[in-house]
């Protein structure tokens, strides 16, 4: 694998209308990634990824991501076997943010043993905090302890 | 409107199973914001919220982001009338995430015409960098320029 495979990143015109990949990694040097199911729409996570996690990606056609909890390379279910197969992979304007439509193997892509990190909704319309959250598709499709054991996939 | 109406992020079972809505800010102060079409599922931006876009959004049901690349809070469609009504706000296990499932007014998202920021695919498979890029449902639904004028609302 080449190890820096990303041009400096590009600005204006080059940056929003160019043909190469020339992602704007943070001062971290992370870029965001979200991660929807490839059929239903729905996001499955946010996450974010490094070069060499952006590439492998890339390369490889299967998700990897840069633990920022763990503080490193996380290949989307390692432990687990909960992997993501990527359908397409798109990056948006400004090239800070990459987008995975993704095939989620297994029951889930959340630690929690949902398949969605997004499990909870803000009702809105509430006027003052503490604003409450509701659990929606919360069911749990798998039993983290089972799956992880102390192997914790956490983002 | 209540001006900080967020306790102090929790963590472990409270953050990923309580009921209430304690967002894991950053060192900036913002969370990531995943806006997706309501009734296709298409990804439309990744942008940040501060606690007051947040707090706004939630309170209104109309999408207001902070613009990093402008230093300051932002509802969406200021300039170009392309607002987000918000049909559901979710938060992720970890609570540093938002999702918005909106009905995008107007033409489109982006503030480069199109109607998602997500234009452009990064084929799977190439195996050496620079990566290329191809154009996908990269129409552009406006003309930015007679939309935004001089006040380009970019993220």
């Amino acid at each position: 694998m080449t190890t820096d495979p990303f041009p400096p990143a590009a600005s204006g015109q080059e940056q929003e209308e160019g043909r190469l990949l020339a992602p704007r990694f943070d001062a971290a040097g992370l870029v965001t990634c979200v991660a929807t199911d490839a059929a239903s729409g729905e996001v499955l996570m946010v996450a974010h990824m490094n070069a060499e996690a952006l590439a492998r990606t890339i390369e490889s056609g299967e998700a990897w991501y840069y633990s920022r909890s763990r503080g490193r390379l996380w290949r989307k279910g390692e432990s687990s076997g909960h992997t993501q197969q990527v359908v397409e992979l798109r990056v948006d304007c400004d090239q800070d943010a990459v987008w995975l439509r993704v095939r989620q193997s297994g029951a889930g892509a959340c630690h929690t043993g949902r398949r969605s990190c997004f499990y909870r909704a803000v009702p809105l319309g509430q006027t003052e905090g503490p604003f409450g959250l509701e659990f929606r598709d919360a069911e749990r499709a798998f039993a983290p302890e089972a799956v992880y054991g102390a192997a914790r996939e956490t983002k």
